[in-house]
């Protein structure tokens, strides 16, 4: 018994001062920033923040979508702003691989994280690929998509053809109760 | 011409001075908080600026959810602790009527929005309801579901006991690529 305490002391005390040097120094967690796309794209760090625009679930390929906006997508949605959409928005979808939950059989959950793909909107500087910069970074490590700046833009662009009278973007943002600032 | 002009000039006039007055006074667009559940559960104002948890679509109800939650729970399921949920976390799920998207037939997108419902989690307030404080807002105006504390509580908690064993709640956080603070 005394032994049991005795490595329990330990590991209090070796929890206690990890927890300490944790909250201390939160900024020495080192995270690394993914590469930017081959055309041009820095990432958007911490998009995970951001607000809810829609949901989707594509039968055809088995995937959940989390459809999510910057500030300035909210705001132009909130404005009924979106076709054409502002410079500066940017629309981001989370997209899993959707399985059937354990608990509820007829509801699909997100499974395995695929990507994370974005439009960034700016007329000027995207003038020639629809008014968007079109990125991607896929799996958990957000490798980039795209092995050049050509196809990292045209894939993107080819799917999205059937919504160009909508500028280019599937998404139809979702009704919801207004908010209360 | 002149005519064209002088009109244009007034529109401009008064859109410059509306816009003027909004930034001025943001305070005076009045949007009620919507009236607390009959089990005494508060509207969780701005609820729309959480973040995502995950995604889920119903196929025995053709419904599609968005999972959030407050920063609490955000911060459980990054240190890996959900079960149970600590204190102060609050779980939502946004529900909206699924339809067939006009332009990728194969996807399921939001149309009507159902309601927002919540977990509150406060294991002394709620002990006698395992632990959570249980809430539904219907439809855009948000009206609190429930004619009485026991039915607000009860209708949530039967649907829920599948999942008694991972702390009454069926959303299992979605994989997603770490935050770069």
């Amino acid at each position: 018994m005394k032994k049991v305490l005795f490595f329990t002391s330990l590991f209090t005390m070796f929890g206690s001062s990890l927890a300490f040097s944790m909250s201390e120094t939160p900024k020495s967690k080192v995270l690394e920033i993914p590469q930017e796309t081959a055309n041009g794209i820095a990432f958007p760090v911490n998009y995970q923040g951001w607000d809810t625009v829609a949901v989707s679930y594509r039968e055809d390929n088995q995937t959940l979508r989390a459809i999510i906006g910057n500030p300035q997508a909210i705001k132009a949605i909130e404005n009924g702003l979106t076709n054409p959409w502002p410079n500066g928005a940017v629309l981001g979808k989370l997209v899993w691989k959707a399985r059937q939950d354990t608990h509820w059989k007829a509801a699909k959950v997100p499974d395995k994280f695929i990507h994370a793909e974005f439009m960034f909107k700016d007329s000027e500087r995207w003038a020639d690929t629809k008014g968007w910069g079109w990125a991607r970074w896929v799996g958990l490590d957000q490798v980039p998509f795209g092995k050049d700046a050509e196809s990292a833009h045209s894939t993107c662009i080819s799917c999205h053809t059937p919504v160009a009278g909508q500028d280019w973007v599937f998404t139809q943002p979702a009704v919801m109760p207004k908010r209360i600032p």
